[in-house]
């Protein structure tokens, strides 16, 4: 049975209105124009909107979830804004980074603040949810800044497993979605076990859509793709894909990843192709397709135990089929 | 009247046992470690002596307050860990700074996780103090992040008047001490007035104490001050002490100053020696000392109307003193 088609628009809409609403703060302008500057550079607000949805499963006074719904969306980008200046990276979402339209200290101090706003946006959480919810965003926040550390640690590691890139993109990605829909929950007035069902079901698209950004940056179409395709391979980037690689590799298939990963890069176009040609000998790619399956089905079946009508989750279930651009 | 010495080591090793029990986290060890060393290099632990002893004058039950007090060190130490790699500096209590005995990067993200731990300390207060708690607390986070912006703006800035110098003292530094007496004072149980009483006095002590830094820097005995003297006129320091010379000298004076200030640094002894001769003539040290004065007297003028027993205000009057290093 194909479910309705669900417009998302009005919750999109919802959240848009309370996002222009918040105010940072105004002097110094170095400090908090930066803020308001990768805010406004859009994006899709998928985390409030997770929010919003979860809660929507058990209310629908939607009022007083708007707030900590953004505080996500403020953390989410306070991440980006301290990680793009670690990586060094220069565009986000096509324009200037912080730290180069402005300067890394800039960065450094607007991103902290960002910190601050975001645990404000959530002081109107009714007190006897409220320490359960920070506890709960805090450990969130803490293993987002462990994914980053592990995902640092990893450029100058050896030895990395399947199992510790997995768990590092949990960390990095994957817990903040969950969060998110675990908060709407709890605002919504869920049972502590239906949150937790909920934020398994978000971790679970998390992964998922994870992984399956990994796949596109080898077999990606470029123009839908928005990144230069092969850019996690031109840079050695250890994905899902090079481990499993790595670890099935016979003999001349690990001589020739050799060759490539690790080495000065002369031709990015051969060692793309090179280095896809041994993911299509040994078939990477159905192998991803079927972990990224895994994770979307049992994330599913987190979402079909949560005890509310069957109808109100059908905009969770479309968003997340839009995440992992499958049909419906 | 003397009043009796009270000996301030009960409540300092309370702290230290408590600080002793925090356990920030494991893995991965470039995002904690770094917690840990810079936690480990000491300090007086003023912030959360001040929340204690503002505890103390309404209730005798401080361990609940032990916490939360922590969580005013904790963010110091963040901001601390930020600041060092933002002004690069090497050395941080006679050790090299994080960003230099890790890197820029491990500074940034152990800092990120410094400011969520610090969150986190605050968890356990009551449910109908931990709003108000929260929001009182990310207010002065943000104020201290205001005041480091405009100490980095100020340095490239032509024109500083003291006014907006002694507000940029005042949200750096002065408004953390305040808050730490207020939360004291709020988990003690007192009344709004006197928990803001309570603020009050440690945002004059506060300002006090930033304005005798200042003057130490210039007149004080390199022995026991700690750092070189002169540091800030070599540097260019836009202190009090240069912005009131500069707003009081003559057409000869202000020459001398231009000729220094702003201007590469043949000769640091020469440079300092000119502009505290300046400083001698306009007798900006008792200028100073007599600002240090006004402030401290008006921030005991606060503590006295705070309606609590004398007996139990003698603490917190005799670290102001010491403090300010200044004769019982």
């Amino acid at each position: 049975m194909t479910p309705p088609f669900v417009d998302l628009s009005f919750f999109s809409q919802y959240l848009a209105t309370g996002l222009a609403g918040i105010s940072y703060g105004e002097q110094p302008a170095n400090l908090y124009e930066p803020i308001r500057y990768i805010m406004g550079l859009g994006g899709k607000r998928i985390r409030p909107l997770l929010t919003l949805l979860g809660a929507h499963l058990f209310t629908d006074d939607l009022a007083p979830v708007v707030k900590p719904a953004l505080a996500t969306e403020v953390f989410h980008n306070f991440t980006l804004l301290h990680d793009d200046l670690m990586d060094q990276a220069p565009l986000r979402r096509g324009q200037a980074t912080v730290h180069e339209k402005w300067n890394p200290n800039v960065a450094i101090l607007s991103g902290d603040v960002m910190l601050v706003r975001a645990y404000e946006l959530f002081l109107d959480v009714p007190p006897h949810l409220l320490a359960h919810v920070l506890r709960r965003f805090s450990q969130t926040a803490a293993e987002v800044c462990e994914g980053q550390q592990w995902d640092m640690d990893f450029e100058t590691e050896t030895e990395v497993s399947i199992a510790q890139y997995l768990d590092m993109i949990r960390l990095k990605t994957a817990v903040l979605l969950g969060f998110a829909l675990e908060l709407g929950a709890l605002l919504g007035g869920a049972s502590l076990a239906d949150a937790d069902h909920l934020r398994q079901f978000g971790v679970g698209i998390g992964l998922a859509f994870q992984l399956r950004d990994d796949l596109l940056d080898v077999y990606g179409d470029a123009a839908t793709f928005g990144k230069r395709v092969g850019g996690d391979i031109v840079s050695d980037k250890k994905t899902y894909l090079l481990l499993t690689a790595q670890a099935q590799a016979g003999a001349a298939q690990r001589a020739t990843l050799a060759r490539h990963i690790g080495q000065p890069v002369l031709d990015a176009e051969a060692k793309v192709q090179a280095v896809r040609a041994i993911y299509d000998e040994l078939e990477i790619r159905p192998q991803t397709e079927a972990l990224i399956n895994d994770y979307f089905l049992d994330a599913l079946q987190h979402l079909e135990r949560v005890t509310a009508p069957e109808m109100r989750k059908q905009p969770l279930h479309q968003l997340a089929l839009q995440l992992l651009e499958r049909e419906q």
